[in-house]
């Protein structure tokens, strides 16, 4: 993989697939261990590029192909209602100089309670912005992270 | 204007010019009340459509140049850091049947404080993520969100 920066926590961590979902020609998605909204996941640029003005055409027009996949695999999959989108970029401005990385958090809402691997999913929030990390947490083991992946990709 | 919906609120606010910034031919962009972050606006479609997946390749590509524009005029006229983009319509499933209508929200964040129209501008939460205005709220008077448009204006 190229055009990565060694200074940059999240270009470390494009190697690994071991939680990744789906990936496309520039984009890697990859579940998040918060799951307090189920199939909350990263959906990662595979290049070190600071910002969305940054992007190239070809990276704007394949993200949002991969946004009509994902809000159809998670209707599909968890019946998700809607989604809540965000590219934040805030931990990255914690260091000076920032070594930001384009990267959005995708977080499916749900309008009922969903139950997966033994586990009830509530959405306490729906109607409302999403509780933040610092509100609520359902980090999971990865067993758990690994059958909601396995379960999204039937659905792909 | 086509494609509206008549129950839709966000559909309703669009004929109003008052408080835009700027227009593009599938995009309206408004400065929001609330300015606890200097700029902070919606960046709204012009036509009624529900999710993200249902925007045209068209509404795609003018919203790439649009982030380009306005990321690039915030740095300008107040030093922006960086951007928090999000599109979440929330709001929208709080009823039922819901009539969700794709619109952002623009926060541009600062490293420091910036005094403009008699008011200093405080990031409180920068590297960190945005207060939401449940947290903390900088309604301010028409006369000072005009003078905000202009200042952005002068410098697009």
């Amino acid at each position: 993989m190229n055009n990565l920066n060694k200074n940059c926590a999240i270009c470390g961590f494009l190697a690994s697939k071991k939680f990744q979902i789906v990936e496309t020609e520039y984009w890697k998605v990859d579940i998040c261990q918060n799951q307090e909204y189920l199939g909350r996941s990263y959906v990662t640029l595979k290049r070190h590029c600071p910002d969305l003005s940054e992007l190239t055409d070809m990276e704007w027009s394949d993200l949002k192909q991969l946004i009509i996949i994902l809000e159809k695999v998670y209707k599909k999959t968890f019946d998700a209602a809607h989604f809540n989108w965000t590219c934040l970029m805030n931990d990255a401005y914690k260091e000076n100089p920032p070594f930001p990385h384009v990267h959005w958090h995708l977080r499916p809402r749900y309008s009922h309670n969903v139950e997966f691997a033994d586990i009830i999913f509530k959405d306490l929030e729906f109607g409302h912005h999403y509780a933040r990390s610092t509100d609520r947490i359902l980090d999971l083991p990865e067993k758990d992270l690994l059958k909601i992946v396995a379960e999204i990709k039937k659905h792909l």
